[in-house]
């Protein structure tokens, strides 16, 4: 069969690491082969970008260039690690994709839909079959983040700029909303677990009708 | 007054090089301010970006992220050194720019024309004024080159691949027919030289009257 390619999106704290390995065991129970991978990152190319766009002597560094790197890096990762394993038949399930791109650059750093155009040519049609969206306040999310460590005063601040991220997430749900599954994250890790579970199987199991 | 933003664009061996800098000469006799750039490069970040593209230990590096990196290089060119230059009213020289990704990546290598859209967003606008396009047919361009250095084998075979590319340029220059300037790149050094001074004397007039 063809893979099943599974991306993850949502808000900082929204439990999305959490849930995409206890998805990747569910898996590996049932049987299927799995690639757990993350962005940005996933190849020596995209690892040498990634150093790039991370080096502090790039201090002058235009946001559309971080843009482009940030798609850049996604393109090799596509085409050398996710395209492969789909091919195989494997179930990829990654840690963030285009779509924090377009939700963090686009619309909260105010690229605009720009960012989603040079994402959707860096895919080049290795569009997710599903994206999980870890639904949760950007003011939720900040707390639970803040619980788990102490938070600079930056970090406190910019409580407006993750609600742009949170409204940009909220209009990528409607853009593709063929594949987005919005999912309550303020609940317990097994009751979300468990509903990604149950999503999981019934993709799977509908798409194993349709063939 | 605002500057002036100048491209020089064509194939190999069509004398973008030698003519550039003679109307740099030119431009410095006039008293303006010039900055002769080339790309890729011009910036450190836009430099580290082409040590990336340029290791050879990526040679696994895929078309669509050689695209895109390009673009960001510019992206940062732009931003860095061409938009502050223009700004301070200088005229900005530049060897190669967004047209060449277009007619190299997107036309001859088959990206299409989405290679047109992310550099016209790494770019925010910032057209060049005029893009002098040096005419010489592939074969012709090959010729000077080869008369100049011995050429490879696989220099000499792809000569498909550079009227390829020779077609982009032309359909760009539909695409930019207001900025677009054909120049027969067949005549001699001087007369061209000549031609490319009085068009652009005559645009500056132009441009000064309308002010």
């Amino acid at each position: 069969m063809k893979g099943i390619f599974i991306t993850f999106e949502g808000p900082d704290g929204s439990g999305k690491t959490t849930q995409i390995r206890l998805l990747e065991q569910h898996c590996k129970e049932k049987g299927y082969d799995v690639v757990l991978t993350r962005e940005p990152g996933g190849t020596p190319i995209s690892e040498a970008i990634r150093s790039l766009l991370l080096d502090p002597s790039h201090k002058e560094m235009d946001g559309v260039t971080e843009a482009l790197l940030y798609a850049a890096s996604r393109a090799q990762h596509v085409a050398e690690k996710i395209k492969p394993a789909l091919a195989k038949g494997c179930i990829v399930l990654c840690d963030r994709f285009m779509d924090s791109s377009i939700a963090y650059q686009g619309y909260a750093r105010g690229l605009g839909d720009d960012v989603r155009v040079i994402n959707e040519f860096a895919v080049q049609g290795t569009q997710p079959d599903i994206t999980f969206f870890m639904d949760l306040s950007a003011a939720a999310g900040k707390a639970r983040v803040a619980a788990a460590r102490d938070m600079d005063r930056l970090e406190q601040e910019d409580l407006s700029f993750h609600n742009a991220v949170y409204e940009g997430y909220l209009q990528l749900k409607e853009i593709y909303s063929q594949r987005y599954v919005c999912i309550d994250a303020s609940r317990s890790i097994e009751q979300i677990a468990e509903e990604i579970r149950d999503r999981f199987d019934n993709y799977v199991l509908c798409r194993n009708e349709q063939e």
